[in-house]
């Protein structure tokens, strides 16, 4: 079942720069960018929004799918992650009823996660987390 | 101040098949359509996802706003909307700090509501709101 969203990723050219952007013209509070992505070839900024978060993300590598995105849409919204219950269970039951998920649930920094594709989902990227307790 | 993620804006092309997604697939609970924008030419289903909302939007004019959105870059997020505590003192100092908005800032169902451009935040649409008491 989802339970909320848990965060909102936006794909970004420069990660100072627009951390920078967050905190001076916005008031927020980017945290220290970490490396992340499956394949570590990501640049990642939390910035907490009350009790959701955006995740400013970098690509560092131009054959990564978030510099390919970046190179067709240009800087923006790039997913909506939604926290559910229990992934497996989840995953299995939207399947179940025709939705397609890109590749398997795997370990993340907030938990288990897997991104459904966006020609099943309205043109939405989503990503589901189970989040580690 | 930026408070937390109010809503996220979907650009959708027909409602009651996008509702029906959010329903039978997702498990959540897409509101009755209402309509909505300052030209009433938007057709909007509110879906509660714990704290936060997801405007599902329905052009009704091929000449609107969202319709040239739809048309360019197809079905999607379209925007992110922050509450914040003053919408007018807000918007002031980030204009003072070279953001502009796009008109300034008018009555909507959740209150007082005002669009940033998205060349000066990054590539993401932002909507801020004061909601009403």
């Amino acid at each position: 079942m989802i339970k909320q969203i848990s965060h909102l990723g936006l794909a970004v050219k420069n990660l100072e720069e627009t951390m920078d952007f967050y905190r001076s013209i916005l008031g927020l509070e980017p945290a220290d960018p970490i490396i992340g992505g499956n394949e570590g070839d990501l640049r990642v900024s939390l910035v907490k929004v009350g009790d959701a978060t955006l995740e400013l993300i970098q690509p560092l590598n131009e054959n990564s799918v978030m510099a390919k995105f970046l190179e067709k849409r240009g800087e923006g919204i790039h997913h909506v992650c939604f926290e559910v219950d229990d992934i497996d269970a989840d995953l299995e039951r939207m399947k179940s009823k025709g939705l397609e998920s890109i590749g398997t649930p795997k370990p993340g920094a907030e938990g288990m996660s897997v991104f459904l594709h966006p020609k099943g989902t309205k043109g939405v990227l989503m990503e589901l987390v189970q989040k580690s307790e």
